[in-house]
């Protein structure tokens, strides 16, 4: 069992890593290689002291140079759901299951509004994750939603499973009825069986929602949330034992240095509990 | 009057002055133009994420390199006492006497012990500022303890106005009686009246304490002090409106990123405060 796991990969994730890693604890960090598309798109950046006049590429260039520099390595696969055991936490991605005794939250801002209806019918024919839970619609009509990479691929995946894939998207997979519209809500009985998109309905039988995150109340039952952020106190403590949130998922200023500090913190504290 | 002033040049007053710039607000930093020497003197740092394996004194040129770029400059004088009055500070210094709307104290870890009732003689024959309070002991017999540049200086000024000056110190100064010794306690009854070291004790009239750094709650009168750190919330609020506190002088973890971090946290709430 891994003393710490790590979920996400901006400044708050990637400054518990290199305490982590300096205090010799044992985890593993997910994330995405190429940092957040927030930090690369950033164009210039004037308040992370110490780096002046810095454009958002050459910060993460700089963060992942600082990575490279202890030998840590972030780990690409999307953590779908969390649970908090008695003494441990199970994280469960789209590839494999984890274990940890200790866990901190990175996540960033969730940078999106659920769909109406969707915590309704979660686990009821809406699924985060099409390699989990895909071969549940073998021969079935499913929707998936998602606009990045892992969409795309997702959605391939599908096709050699289910009857039919609609892809609600931006993007074009060959095979897939594809359909660039947004989705207004979701509907059923106990089951979801329909979504209503702005110019159109479809009867579905599941639908796969591929967000880059996910909210962490969604991520994580149980966990307390406050005015849309995770509730920590100052030292970044969430309500469950053992479980700390670092960054912008615990609210503003949405800053790097304010997310960096306070993963600082979070990792001072999550050592202080594996010595408890 | 200023909209902010910033008591402290580590890494959470430096945070702090460099969004308060980007945001336009006029402030003034006092502290060393070549930072804490604890940050000098730091061997080897690598848990700054994006600096890494940087020396102290390295990572010290980097803060000053960021200030110079944004024409922040820091006022190299001691700051003695802070007034809070209805809707705006009272900042004293060793030379001057400054006012703003709203105040960061980021003064870092007191690294030291008061003396035996050194708090019981404030202002009844102690005094942590020469050239303030020294006429005030014209043709009288006074000490100075401290071990700094300043306090030099300080014993040469009492010299030119004392009948006679001890000069507890590890240095020396022509003139003074130069005391290589320990303070254990204060003594006297409604005023000092009496120091009692190590080895020996003398009469006094007054004592000149000039250390780097003022604990907080004796810069600050009013100040909620908890577990010997200002009491802050996780927006760095102190007990007193408008005063702000950030940086090692809040409790540990005493780290750079978490000071920097709150130093954030601070320069927004101030901000906001500024515009309520």
């Amino acid at each position: 069992m891994l003393d710490v796991i790590i979920i996400g990969s901006g400044p708050a994730g990637l400054q518990a890593a290199i305490n982590l890693k300096i205090r010799n604890a044992s985890f593993t960090i997910f994330g995405k290689k190429n940092l957040s598309e927030s930090i690369q798109k950033a164009p210039l950046i004037n308040n992370y002291l110490g780096i002046p006049k810095v454009t958002g590429s050459d910060l993460a260039k700089a963060f992942m140079s600082h990575l490279n520099d202890l030998k840590i390595d972030i780990v690409e696969e999307n953590v779908i759901s969390v649970y908090s055991l008695k003494d441990k936490f199970i994280v469960n991605t789209n590839i494999n299951s984890y274990e940890s005794k200790a866990l901190i939250l990175a996540t960033g801002k969730p940078n999106f509004l659920a769909f109406e209806n969707e915590d309704k019918y979660l686990g009821k024919g809406v699924s985060y994750c099409a390699t989990c839970d895909g071969l549940f619609y073998r021969n079935k009509v499913v929707a998936l939603y998602g606009n990045n990479e892992e969409s795309i691929n997702d959605v391939k995946y599908l096709l050699k499973i289910c009857s039919k894939v609609y892809y609600i998207s931006k993007n074009v997979v060959d095979g897939a009825i594809n359909i660039n519209d947004k989705i207004k809500s979701l509907a059923g009985d106990s089951k979801l069986t329909k979504i209503i998109l702005q110019n159109d309905e479809l009867l579905v039988d599941g639908l796969f929602i591929i967000r880059d995150s996910l909210k962490p109340e969604m991520l994580v039952p149980g966990l307390e949330i406050n005015n849309n952020h995770v509730n920590v106190d100052k030292y970044m403590h969430t309500n469950i034992k053992g479980l700390f949130a670092a960054g912008d998922v615990t609210g503003p200023p949405f800053q790097y240095m304010k997310s960096a500090g306070e993963g600082q913190i979070a990792a001072f504290e999550v050592i202080k509990y594996l010595n408890e």
